[in-house]
């Protein structure tokens, strides 16, 4: 279970109303960003967000609108003296491109950037993994090399029920964290007890897909499969489909198809050209083909848990 | 007779109610900005100000608070698609920085950019001038190269008295001008008629200085001579002035003093700590010393007309 706050929705340009790019993950009190383009750090603070837990960015590709945000945002955690490392990653370059700037040399900044860079040409790379999350890039087909990203929760163990446990003579701890790990354990009778009937099935996490800038693709596909929320651009209505081909993006109703073939649980649409003030035009198209779509609302928190067990 | 458009006035780091600095000056549908930090453009929307006026910037030091806006800002411009030259003055290596981020090298844009580059050691520059304005730049004392501006009108000719011209015997267009101009003319019957008595004095134009970051300074004093709106840093008040003294950065006391010892006009406070949530005492500090001292309000139009001609 986790928040998705959408901080910035619009298209290369900003609008009044929308801001550049940039997506924000709440899990456990630790805080990720998919993209950061500029004004991200003044839309953490704006949604009520903590800069310091920030563990890690994401970056699907080096246009200044998915980008520019976070030489701001770096040069700011050095001011905070952070010290403790933080992952950014993205595609190939971007190493190059920030550290570059005034203030953000690896000798100016008193935290380490743990740099993961994507291969051009790669196909699917895991990012950042902890015991209890997995992100993942595979990727996208944009007019340069782009990368889109799942965040995922791993399967926690089955609960055990003890008390029968208990009455097939499990007494030790380890006993217990063995059945949960459904491994076949010896008590101490030299009985051999294995967790059917006693341990109940994996319970899934949540996972969360960010697809943006593409063309609807492969790689966005996998990535929203069976996802619990999927974040897809969609920057014009089908009408202008033309323009999404040449320009490298989807429309509204081929961010719908990506959700429904992949089976995802609810789509957000996000990346919205200035030309749609009101993206009411874009969700209608998108509720035609998927009808659990919206446009992402900038600010709010969108909690993402994982689908009921019974499922 | 111009406007003055302060919209960011924190130092370092953005809080919620104070963005990063940059300030906008608009002047007969001219539109110029001192600094850009990160939000520039959304601010300029925010400001109603038209992005495609922009005539020129110019940029105190390559501090990210102070730079990180120029870059999507410059990207915005070329989706706009300026064909329109953009002049862009600063410290040396300022083009190296910008032109080496994503969409901004030479062939990525649809307009000339007009890198006015600053030499370290420069002691006085025009960085810009048209028949109506000069701007000029002085060195500042910060702890990287930093330069700070002022932009003047110049001197309007005097007005003629058409009358007494006329009753003088002047009869052609070009006398006039030559009068206004202060020249003697020759007229029809061989009289040689020069200024005095039909035109009056040259009507001094306003001037503007931007004075930030910095210690009190020399460069700062001459910037701000006379000058009817002064904008200076004032990032502590004086209680902290070791602070001060140590990150190269001025009290409000001594943005006063600079004020009162170049007999500036009005003074602004721009610049200010994250500390100061109420800019207050800064204020209170200033106007000890200069009694028109306030806060610079983000948004808020100053207007800034020369003084009065009896003066």
């Amino acid at each position: 279970m986790f928040e998705v706050i959408p901080l910035g929705t619009g298209a290369a340009i900003p609008t009044r109303h929308r801001h550049l790019s940039a997506c924000a993950l709440r899990r456990e009190g630790r805080l990720f960003l998919f993209d950061g383009g500029e004004g991200t750090q003044h839309r953490l603070l704006e949604a009520g967000l903590n800069r310091s837990r920030l563990e890690a960015v994401f970056v699907t590709h080096l246009h200044g609108d998915h980008l520019f945000g976070l030489p701001g945002l770096l040069t700011t955690l050095a001011l905070l003296e952070r010290t403790r490392p933080l992952t950014v990653a993205g595609p190939p370059g971007i190493e190059r491109v920030l550290s570059g700037l005034p203030g953000l040399a690896r000798s100016d900044l008193p935290f380490e950037v743990r740099w993961v860079e994507l291969a051009e040409g790669f196909t699917h790379r895991i990012v950042y993994e902890t015991d209890d999350v997995t992100v993942e890039a595979r990727p996208l087909d944009h007019r340069v090399v782009c990368a889109g990203y799942r965040f995922e929760e791993k399967p926690r163990l089955g609960s055990i029920d003890g008390e029968a446990a208990r009455a097939a003579g499990v007494t030790e701890g380890w006993q217990y964290e063995a059945l949960k790990r459904r491994e076949t354990v010896t008590l101490a009778d030299g009985t051999r007890l294995g967790p059917a009937g006693l341990v109940g099935p994996e319970r899934p996490g949540a996972a969360f897909a960010y697809v943006l800038d593409t063309r609807p693709c492969e790689g966005g596909r996998l990535l929203a499969r069976g996802a619990d929320l999927l974040v897809h651009e969609a920057t014009f209505t089908h009408d202008l489909h033309a323009s999404a081909e040449r320009t490298g993006h989807s429309t509204a109703r081929e961010a719908a198809e990506v959700a429904a073939h992949a089976g995802a649980r609810r789509l957000l649409l996000t990346h919205i050209s200035a030309r749609y003030a009101d993206p009411a035009p874009l969700v209608a198209e998108a509720r035609a083909v998927f009808p659990d779509a919206d446009a992402a609302e900038e600010l709010r928190r969108y909690e993402v848990a994982p689908r009921p067990a019974s499922a």
